[in-house]
């Protein structure tokens, strides 16, 4: 009888040994191909932006102090002294009780610091208008230097970039830009009754499915699958495979192997790789527990459960970071929704439970509805909205306590 | 004087003319493309999944009810007929006391319908052993078709595809799907003062920030973007651009003319395109106020204020729906994550106030902390996480209100 002799890590022990792992390189991509990419250097303005003053209403360039006081009752008389051009430096500055007319995101004019919107003027002829309202200085102006001055860090290594950094990007001409190189993770499936998705399976074959979940849950991550095949029990085709995936790509993912002979059979191969040492040897976490951590020279090796749930929630809770870790990403930004649990959970102490749920809305309140089953069937991920968890010292949930969900 | 004669339409409104619009063709792609399109058909399974009975532990193959009683001090003793290899069928049954070796993932034997895990066993020698728990029926095994059966809808139209969907797809040799399109949506940005991002502005240009602001923002919502440049304020240049932009995408945004006259100008454009009808003219939202939509034959086209906070609150209040409508999406799965507001924050009644927030946790409470500021200003975007909105009727908010944020 096969016996485990192996201690299981907390959940906290292995996350921890992300650190452990060094950042990429950074390359360089045009702006275009930046979107979702990691910010490889701390960006730093070389202009003030904007450049200039412009107008954020249609309207009069005028001083402010012209229109102190002015009210419907007693209007200030200003002189129209010209119009600003869309996209060029007014030829001309204002002076006291001058005025010139401006549209949204024109130049202020010299000598101008607001603008006094066009609702609030009448024209009583070509070079004379009546203003209403008295405007502070500033006011519907953005100024030189409001957005960003020069030489701010604008936008800080590590951050993910959105539209918005991307626009901030734009703003400042930086038609590239310098990011992280996206973690390359090869994936390996294994196991004699996996066949590739082509096949018919014969009796007592599955199709691969985990090279599916999970190369689409490395591109979620930000990182690139590569896929090196589905590999049969046999020592010398999967250390080939596996030296081959560990040469290729940042990081090595191999799922299958539930059972203890065949985990036993990556462990072998494992300890024979180059400069391989094994840091964990099953999680406390539920599904999940016979996780494989390995560090290969300076690459993380995952040994994954077969079961698709279990290899699903594995990536998500414990995978996933140490892609972040090599992508350079600073600002992980995972928010949970918090809902109220439907039915009474039991757990057991010593481990962290990872739960499917459903999120219903029912009169305004939010509840997360338990998709039970076992860990091999995907259509409890399928029916999944996110996943909660029990934390390693509850017995149990109630029914009606507030559960923080993580969407999948 | 130039007045603003437009009735502006309500948020709700206008979100209800999103059904007016037609939803794209689909498509094949392969499966491995196929992760994030939307389904454009549902999906029935023509097989039973798994198609056979397998073991989820590692031990023996059993009929329950030859373990009935087994305990550690009354043993159950089975004969053990031989041993099932991965991948294969058995080329034998089990009767009552009759065993097998079976690893995860094995194909249970005629005549069995449980596994005892292998620690719950003890080998006597080659062909007996003790068993000391009794299993059910059922117990350690997915039965065939337990994960889904022959006939059963496994994934509906209009469903955004995970990494489960792709991984239940694989499990049924799916290694083409039919999707929805991606939209096309055509982006132009207009405004004299714009230039691109390859130019230095001059002294009142600025660079073009919508063009790279909204077309991730596209990409985002699952669409494709297609520019067509930076177009001058000059009627037959824009007519014509738009008339290509529309000819070629599926949707058409145009940003800037955030000016009364440039406004005009757009509507000029957009009523002499044949088949064109203006449905909005102006939204009750803050910022995006000078919002325009029409219908051209059966397409939206988007008048989006030139401000960048105001064109990306827009693109993502109102858009955004619009292109999920056009995409086949059935389930938009957007969660929002509630804070506490950490001051008070006044707003103005008779339109929905959309304020951006950053999120902060001090004390294990998330605080959102409002990003005030110009929407000309796109720093406010960069320091945001998210955006909270302000109801039509609500005359403001007090410091400690949950708000529901709705992540940028």
């Amino acid at each position: 009888m096969t016996k485990e002799f192996f201690k299981v890590s907390d959940l906290k022990q292995v996350l921890e040994y992300a650190a452990d792992f060094p950042t990429l390189d950074t390359e360089t991509v045009p702006l275009t191909n930046a979107f979702e990419r990691i910010l490889g250097t701390d960006m730093v303005s070389d202009a003030d932006l904007p450049g200039f003053s412009r107008a954020t209403m249609d309207g009069y360039a005028v001083r402010a102090a012209s229109t102190f006081g002015a009210s419907e009752g007693n209007p200030a008389y200003l002189t129209v002294n010209g119009s600003v051009t869309m996209g060029e430096s007014p030829g001309f500055s204002l002076g006291p009780g001058e005025s010139a007319r401006i549209s949204t995101g024109g130049m202020l004019p010299k000598g101008s610091d607001s603008v006094v919107m066009i609702e609030h003027t009448e024209k009583l002829d070509d070079t004379t208008i009546e203003v209403y309202r008295s405007v502070a200085p500033g006011q519907h102006v953005v100024e030189r230097g409001e957005d960003f001055r020069k030489a701010d860090v604008i936008i800080s290594q590590g951050q993910r970039l959105r539209p918005q950094e991307i626009g901030l990007l734009a703003a400042f001409g930086r038609n590239s830009v310098a990011v992280f190189k996206k973690p390359v993770i090869g994936i390996i499936s294994t196991g004699d009754e996996v066949v590739s998705i082509e096949e018919m399976p014969g009796p007592g074959q599955i199709r691969d499915i985990n090279t599916y979940t999970l190369s689409n849950l490395v591109r979620e991550a930000g990182a690139e699958p590569v896929f090196f095949g589905i590999v049969r029990d046999h020592y010398d085709t999967l250390f080939e495979r596996c030296a081959q995936g560990l040469a290729q790509a940042d990081m090595l993912i191999i799922s299958g192997g539930s059972s203890v002979g065949a985990r036993d059979f990556t462990i072998e191969v494992l300890s024979a790789l180059p400069e391989s040492e094994i840091l964990v040897h099953g999680i406390s976490i539920s599904p999940g527990k016979p996780t494989i951590l390995a560090k290969v020279r300076d690459k993380a090796f995952w040994g994954l459960p077969g079961h698709v749930v279990s290899a699903m929630v594995v990536f998500s809770t414990v995978v996933r970071p140490f892609i972040e870790q090599i992508s350079g990403l600073r600002n992980s930004r995972q928010f949970s929704v918090p809902a109220l649990l439907s039915r009474n959970l039991s757990s057991a102490q010593g481990r962290v439970d990872y739960v499917r749920v459903r999120l219903i809305e029912k009169g305004g309140t939010l509840w997360a509805e338990p998709v039970l089953g076992k860990s091999g069937l995907i259509n409890t991920m399928v029916k999944a909205d996110g996943l909660i968890s029990i934390g390693i010292n509850t017995e149990g949930l109630d029914k009606g306590t507030e559960v923080q969900v993580t969407i999948l």
